[in-house]
């Protein structure tokens, strides 16, 4: 019984190892991006854009190696305000590589960024995590550690985001050293490192260092910083200092002015999206000027809000068409652009929350994204990763993978020997052409329920939470963790506990 | 007490009346249509179209009349299969008009189909409904009705559809005559009559003239038939008898392949668009041989199924791309284009149901479809129609519907006097700039609830379902009916009544 039971387990171990194996790193596109808008309109946010630089400014709190960066490069200084000639900034920015490789652990799940190639992460900076039977907590390092695990087991995502969940059991000095750790430790792809202070990017980058070696890291991206604007206009020092340290080793920045329209932007979407547009200008900029060459990307996270209570809003109309203009930009700049994302409002996954993260998902990939993350698990506006929600998001991301593909219009896709077997009237499912095609023909979505009511009836009436909560507990206890050399697991160990022996805990 | 009820009561409907009032009877798309395909693959589809007119042929079974019409117009007929040179098929569709307006009995809800025009439609032909509290059942003409009083309450949908469930309590033979009437009476929106039997068709185009009158219906749509093709390449007599019956009234024709490929096509979804297209072109050249110029949609519905089990799946990547597909080959033709809907095999208004829905309606929207019904209300492969989903759905639309006006680059949009005002690092809130928008700014989508996870845990931690159940029972609580001549009522009912006293139920 035990060996029929260890051989089932076996064969279903290797079943979605082969899955995970199987799957392409990350993405090509074959299918056009969607253009919103045309020259006139795109020049004309640029131009705004430039007036914001050359007229409003934009403020470096804090961080006086950042202003003399800037103003050595030209740009006008006053206190801590930035002021650009037009121009100047996008000038400042042509050193920004346009397409790039990100190593993994494990060669095979290497990344590109930018052109064609499109990159699908897991959720990120979420304090409380839920699920369908404990209901909503504060997240741990346990559960950092299990989104890691489905992470791994995803094989349509190519990347681990970072903060997966906040591990609020551990002191807030200290937690970047087990995030890193667990990235390494239970999955074997890319992910980004701390950005709280600049001594915390530096551990991320200094236990990278332990796995690929500082000689090879000089030359090559292997991890990144995931850089928020305190928009309107502003970068904080937390902010800048993470970015610094991350591009003067030659890493990589994802700068993301995260924006709601009304609040931290004027209300208005072209305002939000030229505002956007300069914001990242200027953190782009900087990567340059600390490290010409140094890799980067065109990020946003671009929203609304309820206007009535203040509430942020996702998946809604206007914020799609803010992210279809935002791509479009950066298109334009010629950088790998990240926007969209499974996002939503909702606590629960519901109806609510696929309906706003089907429409935010679908405006990043329509519009051209190199890379999105938030592209599984979030929940209440980021308050939350769910478990349930992470597995239907994880799912979906494959069916985007097969949309992206396109169609190929040959004599064999068009079926014509199909069509002189079966005939007016006749039916193709025996058809050879269909026994050559159908196994690999359309992505299968096992979440989704399409049998007999009655069969649905008789399986428990569940609907697909419900289906989503056998599955990640299923994925859990079925995780096995990929190879990591003893020799390295020893040094990051090592490099944790002297780290950690060197500061008392911090709560902030 | 019993008054200030009736002041609550009827401030509540005066603001609904005005938001139906004030939505627009259509809508304007002012955003791009996504272009999948380029000249040469689209060019490839049309040719093979053309090869399956030419070597195939298309079946019209047990209707000499339509044969006979396409015999004369030169087509080849061997028994009961038509085949056409190349391009004859497309020849004989170019009377077929690419603009015209439909008429509703409310002139303020007439609609345009073709070009930059879109209109939403609700779900048509299931014979079940489902709500969250009586469960699934079979449709009856009570349900009918509610879902035609919703129709008419919900601002952003334009068209009744037909069938928009079966009211199985009333004999088949008898049905459309309580359909037509429960159109007419209960709403003020154009929609779509029985196609089930030619004399049926005939009814619901005599109790159209009982409201419009003959003379202006001979130069006037005011009412459809949706025509399906028995795919493969098949026409049967039902269809094409219905189909002439309202070509020849000048009447209009949506004409819809219901293609899941794998069975009625190959499995290979660049055959099922080509096929679709030839289909379509015989069906277009039907009506044009009744009655050059007469009023037809280049329709489609076109879908995947699970090839284990022989179940139909909606909003799959496959399926999007051959919507996005069959569009562009719609408006090569000048045709207004049905594709689309709030389509899912889910059982009840759940994630999958809104994460299928979402997919298969913006593959529809934004490949530029002109005409969207299944808009409101579809669950099991069509087999139901849900109370909840059917609201859900609607409030969709209108966010849709805000999407489709895109963005104005101009200055007040950019917000020069916003920046002015508020600076970097600035609160926009309280802008004058925002005062000026923050009304009309944003679709408000009252079903999403974004509120922090405390006070939707106070309201009971409702997921959308439950938030939707409530809606539509207010909604039909506080329904009331549109003015109906009384003159035209008592001569629809005359009508209704000696029709029934004419024959006896059948129930086929």
């Amino acid at each position: 019984m035990v060996a029929a039971s260890k051989r089932r387990h076996r064969r279903g171990r290797d079943r979605r190892d082969a899955a995970v194996a199987a799957a392409p790193p990350y993405l090509r596109r074959r299918i056009p991006a969607y253009e919103l808008l045309g020259e006139e309109a795109l020049a004309s946010l640029e131009d705004h854009a430039d007036w914001l630089l050359a007229e409003i400014g934009v403020e470096i709190r804090d961080d006086p190696a950042a202003l003399a960066l800037f103003r050595e490069a030209g740009a006008s200084v006053d206190g801590e305000l930035l002021r650009f000639d037009r121009g100047h900034a996008r000038e400042l920015c042509r050193t920004a590589p346009s397409n790039y490789r990100m190593h993994a652990r494990n060669p095979a799940r290497s990344l590109e960024f930018g052109g064609d190639n499109l990159v699908f992460g897991a959720a990120y900076g979420s304090p409380f995590v839920t699920d369908l039977e404990r209901g909503r907590r504060y997240g741990t390092l346990e559960d950092f550690q299990n989104f890691i695990k489905l992470t791994y087991l995803s094989p349509w995502l190519h990347h681990q985001s970072g903060t997966i969940c906040e591990p609020v059991d551990i002191a807030v000095n200290k937690r970047h050293l087990d995030m890193v750790y667990a990235h390494l430790r239970y999955s074997d792809k890319p992910f980004m490192g701390s950005v709280t202070a600049p001594e915390r990017a530096r551990d991320s980058i200094d236990m990278m260092a332990l796995v690929f070696g500082e000689g090879f890291m000089r030359d090559n991206l292997v991890i990144q910083g995931n850089i928020n604007v305190n928009s309107p206009l502003v970068y904080d020092n937390t902010m800048t200092a993470a970015l610094r340290c991350y591009a003067a080793a030659n890493q990589g920045n994802v700068i993301s002015p995260f924006i709601m329209a009304g609040a931290m932007s004027p209300v208005t979407q072209p305002a939000l999206i030229a505002q956007a547009h300069a914001e990242l200008l200027v953190g782009i900029a900087l990567t340059q000027l600390v490290r010409p060459g140094a890799p980067v990307v065109y990020g946003s996270f671009l929203t609304t809000m309820d206007l009535k209570s203040g509430a942020p809003t996702f998946g809604t109309p206007e914020s799609t068409l803010a992210n279809q203009a935002i791509a479009q930009l950066g298109r334009r700049l010629g950088l790998p652009v990240r926007c969209g994302g499974h996002l939503t409002a909702s606590k629960v996954a519901d109806a609510q929350a696929m309906q706003e993260s089907t429409n935010a998902m679908l405006a990043g990939l329509m519009a051209g994204a190199n890379f999105i993350f938030q592209a599984a698990g979030w929940l209440e506006s980021g308050l939350s990763i769910g478990y349930e929600k992470f597995v239907i998001d994880a799912e979906q991301c494959g069916a985007l993978a097969r949309m992206l593909r396109g169609l190929d219009i040959d004599p064999e896709q068009l079926g014509v020997d199909a069509y002189r077997e079966a005939g007016a009237g006749g039916n193709f499912l025996g058809a050879e052409h269909t026994m050559r095609h159908y196994r690999d023909v359309n992505f299968s979505a096992d979440l989704c329920d399409a049998s007999p009511y009655e069969h649905w009836c008789e399986g428990g009436g569940m609907d697909m939470q419900q289906r989503a909560h056998a599955r990640w507990r299923r994925m859990l206890r079925e995780y096995e963790a990929p190879p990591l050399d003893p020799a390295v697991d020893e040094a990051l160990l090592e490099f944790m506990t002297r780290r950690k022996a060197s500061m008392a805990d911090a709560w902030y």
